[in-house]
């Protein structure tokens, strides 16, 4: 049995009682559904069936305890060599569960003959009564077969429904007559997406005349952050009660057999309240937490340049790994203006981190000596500017390796799209908290942070109380990457605010080059090159540090890590 | 219109009339089959269309031209922003092909509503009859929807039923009677499987009585390196006739209306004499050739150390892009051996290529002393060592840069799988055409490539005439990193024939930990080691240089580049 190396599920054991579904039956039992959104590790199978364990054992027979898709075992599981193995582990914990004697829904890994499916297997006071398998797999679902979809069981005198959210639609088509669903999903993070689940299951919900639970998983692994937000929908399609997104919550709903009212009517649909900048800012201090964490590092290595990049990923390690786990490597050159190397220490200093100067004149300076035949061939290109960035890579690496610590990234996705970056330079690192926010997106988060923190909102990340963490400068001025003389950002990239709208344009809304022009009505020319830059920077964003999946068109070539 | 910029498509355009087909309908109309094995561009329609257009265009009437899967528009297409323009490219450049009059049978990207489909198009004179659409869709068929699977067309009085060799299966279910089934592919290249796909389709072709035309693309696109070998079967599951793996090949078949006597009965079943080695060095060949040639690179340049792994890489290149295109770059330090030296050297001259010596001591000197804070912290490990192969890969991108060329990267999969590299380091590379081959597979190569030499066999390739071509010390000696004083692999790894075979069991025979140990006998201690440093280096793969896919197994996470 693999030892446990960490634990850190912290739950809310409070018995929140909601008053909810208000069965056809009315001589129906009364139920209690416990809804555990939980951040489960992958390929850990002891730590989640210790963590499930504890759950059944505080709760009464009568309670149905829910855990999302592959709660068991972890999701994504990458590498088919590893199914083997987690199927044996699985199968062990999950009779170590039935023992319990409790009735639960887990998400595992199910085998039948040589194929493996992403199951949900329904147990009634410790007897399995019940699976279904995941018929619609998603692009993640790497190696799994495709199943029989959604089971229907007779649960103490309720039909229901359960299985994952993809596969509702199969579902609805059987006609089947039901008085609760149950879905399970690992859904993921996206920016620009927030309640759009509700908006979708709500139409079943009165099409199908049911009460609806959706629990998904919370928390990130490798670069994935998933979306939480598991919610509690009456036969109505409103909403009764919705989950945070980022943290572990575990709630129980008893259903009502008094159906001569409608308890919930009157509870307003819960409107999420918190800002675009705020869900993209906790979801890379999720990112960056559970990867640091889940990896067992716990340090953190940055390049500072005092460019807004740096600034605002800084930040954001501080508040995923705390402060006294960040270090900060100032690197300048001959090209640094003074401003670049002020901003960049008053941004350590603001955030109360350790930081080295490393000038990389003296590896420039050499690394051109031994390139004296080569550099003599033409005059001064980017062959330069690619030698002071991947020097600056040589130093942090360093850091990293001698401090056990890894690299954060800090290239946004307009860099990455145009390619405007040196691969095994300002590339590297083991993950880009903002490789997929575009520039505007950089600077609206960064501008979100300084308010918030004079507001006094994220006083649990940040002791700072002066007006700007993040230093004013970096936010203003023109980006550069500082590489020769004068440089700036726009001598070989449109202004960000233009290339931003086209990338987004393309890349999301699809318009190729001739409805980019025709019909947003963008410069021809600007247009040609920035497609003509995309398109040939494919192979350079293919070996760039893997970024936080933060939307459906991030760059990512996702993976994971298997410990 | 685009530019066509280039078209190297190399017909062989000999008629090979070959007799084969048998029909159950002896008034048949003698029908012609014109299959079409060709390297199709990627995201290059119009260059596409033309070839085909030339091929229409030197064929009668009544041929029916095969084209492959996605022939049109090229394969693999990744991202959704394509799919848009492309789809129009092709529906034009379809309608022109139409207006040849010919008739044929095309791959393309098939709209309805918003959906795109991998489709077949049959078009009959001109007019299009009939369209498959694939159904069985692959990992590397993103953004496509399931389709309807095969299609019958009655054309020229044969029933005839073509589709997809992924919905073979499905279509054998529906019980139709066909004369003739014509299957399309992408399929790629796997070094331990040949003739696979002919064992399983003449099974079909038995139990549905048809005879079978399997239509695979060759060349190679990305990472990824295509099957080629197309062929005719009879209905008794016999191969009349099959085509070459790495090369372009057109020919045509005709029907045979005398059925009283079978007149391909005799002919023998085409034994590959294609050797293991042999196929793996016309994959790498065609892999290199197609990257560069396709990306429109000309040079390469390869850091040589005198090992086995940069001693094969460099005549891998040698062969795909001519010497002329091919930079060797010797890049010794104070740790680096007299031998290794000259082995680099040696091997080199061989090959006649252009090298440059640039020693790392200046850089590595540089580094230590502006980093002379941290590696005070405590005493030397795996820093210093970093800092080295680093410095390598910043001389090697120089060259790039500078002379316009691509990087190769010479990791092998044995390495890759226990991350005994560095990440922008030696892991570095704009492709790696032996990072899916074990180092047992890396000695193989280069032995035979030694043999093939000397018995004169790979004389378009190479103009030497010694006994060897890579040095038989790079291949003797044992492996070192040379990154500290007498450094050999097997410090730190177990020896390369234990190692590669635990990698093997796991990574391809699926098997477990405790598999390894109970079932295949390997020691605990160093299977507890390997699946360690396997499990632990997932993060690095993701950012090594691409590995050429030669397995199912490849660590690559598969790109493709836009041009």
């Amino acid at each position: 049995m693999q030892t446990v190396k960490q634990n850190f599920y912290i739950y809310n054991t409070l018995e929140n009682i909601f008053v909810f579904l208000h069965p056809k039956n009315p001589i129906a039992v009364k139920m209690k559904i416990n809804i555990c959104q939980l951040n489960y590790l992958t390929n850990k199978t002891e730590c989640n069936k210790e963590a499930i364990k504890q759950i059944l054992l505080q709760n009464s027979g009568d309670t149905l305890n829910v855990f999302g898709e592959m709660s068991l075992c972890g999701y994504p599981l990458y590498n088919k060599n590893l199914y083997n193995n987690i199927y044996k582990q699985t199968s062990s914990a999950g009779d170590e569960l039935c023992n319990t004697g409790k009735s639960f829904i887990i998400g595992t890994c199910v085998k039948n003959e040589d194929n493996y499916y992403n199951g949900l297997v329904f147990v009634d006071k410790g007897e399995v009564k019940a699976l279904a398998t995941k018929r619609n797999l998603g692009r993640f679902d790497t190696n799994y077969s495709s199943g029989n979809g959604m089971e229907v069981i007779n649960f103490m005198n309720k039909k229901t429904a359960f299985g994952f959210y993809e596969d509702i639609f199969n579902f609805y088509q059987r006609k089947v007559s039901v008085d609760l669903i149950i879905l399970c999903s690992n859904y993921l993070f996206d920016k620009d997406y927030n309640n759009d689940i509700e908006k979708e299951l709500s139409d079943y919900a009165k099409k199908l005349h049911a009460d609806i639970i959706y629990v998904n998983r919370t928390g990130a692994e490798g670069n994935f952050v998933f979306q939480g937000g598991s919610f509690v929908m009456n036969n109505n399609g409103k909403v009764i009660k919705k989950f945070s997104e980022f943290a572990e919550q575990q709630e129980i709903f008893k259903t009502e057999t008094d159906n001569t009212s409608n308890p919930i009517s009157n509870i307003q649909y819960p409107i999420s309240d918190v800002s675009y900048e705020e869900r993209i800012f906790n979801a890379c201090v999720t990112g960056i937490r559970d990867y640091w964490r889940k990896s067992g590092i716990k340090k953190a290595v940055i390049g500072l340049s005092g460019g807004i990049d740096s600034a605002l990923v800084a930040p954001l390690a501080v508040a995923a790994l705390g402060k006294e786990n960040v270090v900060g490597i100032l690197m300048p050159s001959e090209f640094s203006s003074a401003h670049s190397v002020n901003d960049a220490r008053q941004s350590a200093d603001n955030l109360g981190i350790k930081h080295y100067t490393v000038p990389i004149q003296g590896i420039f300076t050499a690394s051109k000596e031994a390139l004296q035949e080569l550099l003599s061939i033409q005059k001064q290109d980017t062959t330069e500017e690619n030698l002071q960035a991947r020097a600056r890579c040589m130093i942090v690496m360093a850091f990293g390796n001698r401090l056990g610590a890894a690299m954060l990234n800090t290239s946004n996705k307009s860099e990455s799209a145009v390619g405007y970056g040196t691969l095994y330079g300002d590339d590297s690192g083991a993950l880009g908290p903002i490789g997929d926010l575009y520039k505007q997106d950089v600077y609206a988060l960064a501008r979100w942070i300084n308010k918030a923190t004079a507001e006094g909102k994220l006083k649990e990340y940040f002791s700072y109380e002066k007006d700007f963490l993040i230093p004013q400068s970096s936010i203003e001025k023109a980006p550069s990457a500082e590489l020769h003389p004068d440089q700036k950002d726009s001598d070989s990239l449109p202004e960000y605010d233009v290339l931003d709208k086209i990338l987004k344009d393309h890349i999301e809304n699809l318009a190729d080059e001739q409805d980019l022009i025709d019909k947003c009505g963008y410069d021809p020319s600007t247009v040609q090159k920035v497609l003509h830059l995309y398109n040939i920077n494919e192979w350079k964003r293919r070996q760039e540090a893997p970024a936080l999946r933060l939307s459906k068109t991030c760059f990512a070539t996702d993976f994971k890590i298997n410990y």
